[in-house]
């Protein structure tokens, strides 16, 4: 349980714009967006959410905590796999409804579930009037079949 | 008006996240969420969202396009400031629900709506017991309020 809360954001755009008091705009679902990049080169790892706990958690241990969505349950990245994310530093934007991370990650340095270092290994182009990905080629650093399989 | 339109996300996961189909997961809204960092230097300069009609405009024409969920409008990032966003490379992630967007940013180089060059200009901290924010001294690059005063 975190010790840490946050006050209601305030109303006025100056005090959340350019003040000292940190309040997220939680959205409807009490989240806030996380972006996560490598603190070593700039890489885009992941993008997830946090609820106050998980903001909380995460300032406090210096560990990254989300809100999987999925789950509907709080989530240390890395229980599973050992890929721990150590905040290097953390910001939030001009009005306070995203966390970006900057992170150090433990283990296989993977952060996809997929075994992947990133979750964005695919590229967007078009082709003949059609949307479509192309493979970075980014292999995977771990085998997640194994690793998350149900105990 | 977009020519591209993007088929219905597979239920696939293996589809979904290792596929060359590009099928967005857009939420209840119809948004997906665009992280959108400086293709020089990896800078975070800001989080938005698209919808389908703002993700074909913008792999179209090759620059940013958003939705603005304050204004409910379509957003060509740049038409009040000049700051328009030229993408080098888009990609997508494992589950198709974020866009990352790598950008020139043309005109002060600020993406910011209070001028300066990225929305990210406060770190998150801890003092006594209480989160805490800290300019990092970044300052506008133009005149916001000159520029956005309405008409």
């Amino acid at each position: 349980m975190a010790a840490l809360t946050f006050p209601q954001a305030s109303s006025d755009k100056r005090a959340l714009e350019e003040g000292e008091a940190c309040t997220p705009r939680f959205d409807a679902n009490g989240l806030v967006t996380a972006v996560v990049t490598d603190a070593a080169d700039g890489m885009l790892l992941m993008v997830a959410h946090m609820n106050a706990e998980a903001l909380a958690l995460t300032i406090e241990t210096g560990i990254a905590h989300y809100w999987s969505r999925s789950r509907n349950a709080l989530w240390k990245k890395g229980e599973s796999s050992g890929n721990f994310q150590h905040v290097v530093e953390m910001r939030t934007d001009c009005d306070q409804d995203a966390i970006w991370l900057r992170v150090n990650v433990t283990g296989h340095d993977a952060t996809c579930h997929t075994g992947r270092r990133s979750c964005f290994y695919r590229t967007v182009g078009q082709q003949n009037g059609v949307a479509t990905l192309s493979a970075d080629g980014s292999a995977p650093l771990f085998n997640a079949e194994d690793t998350y399989r149900k105990k």
